[in-house]
């Protein structure tokens, strides 16, 4: 997906550690799943030989994916996440107390082996949280179940990249899903891709969710492992009961932290800087954006 | 100075083209300078084997670099470029009517040279511009010179990382030089590292401007083809001649862009947001960080 550059991290110990530097390397029935001890940026997470995430910079990905929606929305009890089988967004989103229940829709069960017992970036005990439910299948099918239309307010796609087994979820399909899924003044937040690299992908994703939502915001943030550095994020509110077409903006937090000190990289002027984007994206986008001049 | 990883852009052509994708490699007397096709990113300029800047994405860097300290300036005239031989920053602040003196100190006209007649990103006439002084000298020497005291509104150091002919731009030394150089109001802008990779050389600069300029303040742009995709500016203002205690953050613009059709990056939502830190960073540099909520 990033034709003429590369980006590479040394294993632990350099080429000739290779065989104590790997840790898990399997092949599921979907993926090709691998963690690897890095000399400088910790265990890296790669599915299909690409970085998924590393342990020195997972947080940044992670916080901004779950806080910007889940402090945009007032009361987030019922929250879907579609894959993130490495439990970090899990994480993220169980430290709302409003939070009751969390489903997270993973489809391939030997993420969440490898990432429980060799990625062990979170505690195993989340998991099993009494407020989560996992279940292991493909979220495209079990976001248009009639059983979970009107059950969510925040839905979180934590996805891979569109190829191989994600490809689905960037199917304009799958935002009507997401939509009928969502509970009036419900907000979904997918993984957004390169603002660089990727333009016509984001671009294509804005339209999708207009079309579906009524609008669309993209929010940015830095993940220094990640090609180029930067990932986005594209939230949409579904609008009120009372009124579908009145929309709210998620740049600006409705709610603040009550824990603000196990947070890394989020703050609520972080969350507002996010959603500032750079001229010729503000340029590009703003046919499709609704910025927060609209509401 | 980034152990561990390693970003590779491919040659327009592939390996096999390496000879029509060099440009212009020579020795100068200080450095390796190297322009070479990419497959991606255009015309790319290395010295000493360092990504200096790429075709695609030079404007990010250079853009908030040029227009972050002159829109906080009410009115910039005498402004000082340390480096900056590409000409890039040198077009930014020419937009700006205010600006009516330039004084470039390149030490290396090869630089100059390569980029003029090779890299070509810039106009060749711009370095002819009647309000353009273009001076090959060691730019320590130069701000030291007390004929050049009290002197500039603006310097901006769009220096090469510290190693090599860049290390004296580092040190505490050239920071007391370019405060000396300044006219009351003046603000300093320099490169300022990745926050990521670089922590602790930030911290030594965040402190060594603090100790000289009585506060300073850290801004954060992308740059896709960067190690991580992330530099930082380290800012500082010099005081009132009333009063040069009074300081006031560069974090919000005084003018506006008259030139925004011409700006790709900059925008005076983005010049905020640019000094918006990750939650590790404002807390770990909240010693030195003089805030807006200081002034």
């Amino acid at each position: 997906m990033w034709p003429g550059q590369r980006f590479s991290l040394a294993l632990e110990g350099g080429p000739e550690n290779m065989e104590n530097s790997i840790i898990f390397h399997e092949q599921s029935e979907y993926q090709e799943i691998l963690v690897f001890q890095s000399a400088q940026y910790g265990k890296v997470f790669a599915i299909d030989g690409i970085l998924q995430l590393t342990e020195r910079d997972a947080f940044t990905f992670h916080e901004m994916m779950s806080h910007l929606p889940l402090f945009s929305h007032r009361n987030p009890e019922h929250v879907l996440i579609v894959g993130g089988g490495d439990g970090i967004v899990l994480q993220e989103v169980l430290r709302h107390k409003e939070v009751k229940k969390v489903i997270l829709v993973e489809i391939d069960p030997l993420v969440i082996h490898a990432s429980k017992n060799y990625l062990k970036l979170v505690p195993a005990e989340l998991y099993d949280d009494p407020r989560v439910e996992i279940i292991h299948a493909d979220a495209a099918e079990y976001v248009q179940d009639p059983m979970n239309h009107n059950m969510f307010d925040i839905i979180l796609a934590d996805t891979l990249d569109p190829l191989g087994p994600a490809e689905s979820l960037f199917e304009p399909e799958f935002y009507e899903f997401m939509h009928a899924a969502l509970r009036s003044n419900g907000i979904v937040c997918t993984q957004g891709e390169n603002m660089f690299i990727h333009f016509d992908l984001i671009r294509d994703l804005i339209a999708c969710c207009k079309d579906i939502f009524g609008h669309a915001e993209y929010a940015t943030t830095s993940v220094p492992s990640y090609p180029c550095g930067q990932i986005g994020f594209i939230l949409a509110h579904k609008g009120s009961s009372s009124d579908k077409n009145v929309k709210r903006s998620c740049s600006k937090p409705v709610r603040r932290p009550t824990f603000q000190n196990d947070l890394k990289w989020y703050n609520p002027q972080m969350h507002q800087a996010a959603f500032v984007l750079p001229q010729y994206v503000k340029v590009e986008l703003d046919d499709g954006l609704a910025g927060e001049d609209v509401y």
